[in-house]
């Protein structure tokens, strides 16, 4: 009887050790704006992601960790991607960046194309060569409307499509957020709101919008 | 030989009198910014739309009037109709502008969406007061690109929009050359170019474009 | 005794009437945007204007309207003023507007320097057309600091010298806000702060900026 | 003969080698914008500023490396300071920079001031943390009126406010160029002019302009 309860002890250390050997718990940094600010809140997109995680994918192992800050673009991300990533030492790397820098451009202060591209491409490399893993989203919406008259639509089609084309270029996955949503709301936004259906103010996300972010990045992240 | 004579001549003055009591020359005004100013000029739309009442149009009697200064937004097109529209006597005016209220918000003196409104619908009311007639025309485009990617184009849509509900809600005719356009552009600009289909400079007529705008302007036209 | 007292009341009221055709009512109409819509209120500039006008000036018979319109341009004002400025027959109108044509260019929608002045002009014609007699008014700030790090300082100044130089052009009176507000400014605001000397908010009057521009404006109207 | 031939080689050796311990060259890197781009051009302030310090400076052995490129705001300077400052190791770094960081705000993509400050430090810091002397110069005009009509005034003076806060507070020395250019004009510019007399168009520099930056540059530089 002692015997069997001292070899059921190492057997059970046993696997747990050779479960940490063969799954390795995998840092997630989620780098981005006020939306991934907020992502870490109950209810948050990362939050739900994590549950997901727990739930949907056997065997995970993941360790989400929220990197966002309010009214940031791309050259803010490049800025303090020492401090609030390299040194927490991740896995993977998801950028999700891009509606302050088109948006801000109403009063002023947005980022040309040319040096979103730039920048972005600049965190990239600097990603990459340290081996992190990094995953691409495009910027969802600044508005809601289905009827093609949000303001911002052509710049945040553009800044999309630059997003897009550097993970082709990169070999990366990206997470099409910008055509997600817009297809959402296709289907979902009959009265053509401005905000309401997955954002509450034309850029933050209801709880629909996090669920919704989840479900998506769900798809890229439990590959990994 | 000398009775017949005279006879030809009373009748011919006869058939000239009475030519110009059935069909009285109808003065049609071209209200807008640069692309109307430029309309004027040999192969420019308004050129192009006279030749084409000419030849297409039956009994035609039509005078064709340019009152287009570059850079004009709607409210100044309201400041200055006194004298370069009613104090011609037109019996139709057709309005054409919105393209630089919404494309000089890039540097700060675009026009807001709701006095874009206002002051479009005190244009209609006072030409209505004068018994003119009147027809509204959305602006083209800012930018050709096929692949949702042009900045201006949330706003073009909304903008074009305001004017489509004007034109119902006053009951009059509206030339749709920003659905024209784009449909055009849909078709015929395959490398997702940002000028030289339509536009020579995202803006401004080409030689096609200048035809485009005669064809569908002739189609409002020619029933008045 | 009798008839004394009768002959007085006759007297008195032969003068009362009198002094009524001597001193007709004058009407002063205040045409602007939002800082003139709360004029009107208690405490507002319009309302110690006319206090000072009834206790200060001798004879005085001024009959004071406001006619401010949040948000408005100087376009703004030329679209409303046979409503609201015309329809009221005033004897004088004081035009005070600028800070809008200014401000709003950090969100796309000022108004350019030159059709400022058009409009400007405009307005003053069909005012002067009318035998009105016209005031004019320098927009005084957006921002209060005095070590000349106001964002918008150049363009008020530029607007400001516009609206004087129009005043020297049509001879009229100018009330120099302007010039005050930065005067006061330089000797009550030490500690550089952006508001809360004169204005609440950089743009909208506290008590004191109201009594300021109610001494500047008694200055210019009781000569009227 | 040939003995005094050898020692007199062998003097003229030590005196050079000598004269390489006692003055060893010293590497300056002027790191901005346009203006310095074009400062290494014949005429241009780097260009001035070597013949100054040749001719002026007794026992000079500066070495200036031009790194400047058009278009520049602090936050490009930032992302290429590795590549076109630090490869470099140079023993003093010029900053000029936020005449673009101001007046692209114009078209929407300016810097804010919070971040224009943080870049800034972050550069500073990094220059410091290899013990490279740091110089600050703040940006000069754009615009050169002297009325107080130049549109980014107020912008210039804040943000030029900024680089000497942080001058002050890091203990660096600051080129005042905006104090400097300000000065002149105000003493050389009677007809108001906006560009013409230190610069061509407003922000580059003409001869003047050039000449005044080297003497300037030429007081800051010469004690390093």
């Amino acid at each position: 009887m002692r015997h069997s309860k001292i070899i059921l002890s190492i057997a059970i250390m046993l696997l747990t050790i050779s479960a940490g050997f063969i799954a390795p718990k995998k840092k997630v940094v989620f780098f981005g704006d006020s939306i991934t600010q907020m992502g870490v809140n109950p209810g948050g997109y990362i939050c739900r992601l994590d549950s997901l995680l727990k739930t949907k994918v056997q065997g995970n192992n993941h360790e989400l960790i929220g990197a966002g800050i309010g009214g940031n673009k791309v050259y803010d991300l490049y800025l303090r991607m020492d401090d609030d990533v390299l040194a927490k030492n991740p896995d993977v790397v998801v950028i999700w960046v891009g509606v302050n820098d088109v948006w801000h451009k109403v009063w002023g202060t947005g980022t040309d194309a040319d040096k979103f591209e730039v920048f972005y491409k600049a965190i990239i490399k600097k990603l990459q060569a340290r081996n992190i893993k990094v995953i691409l989203c495009t910027p969802a919406v600044i508005g809601e409307k289905t009827d093609f008259t949000n303001q911002m639509d052509g710049d945040l089609n553009k800044y999309s499509q630059i997003i897009r084309d550097l993970a082709k270029t990169n070999n990366l996955p990206v997470c099409d957020l910008r055509k997600v949503f817009l297809e959402y709301d296709k289907q979902n936004n009959p009265e053509n709101k401005e905000f309401g259906i997955l954002t509450t103010d034309k850029v933050h996300l209801t709880d629909k919008g996090n669920e919704l972010v989840a479900e998506e990045m769900l798809k890229v992240i439990a590959g990994f």
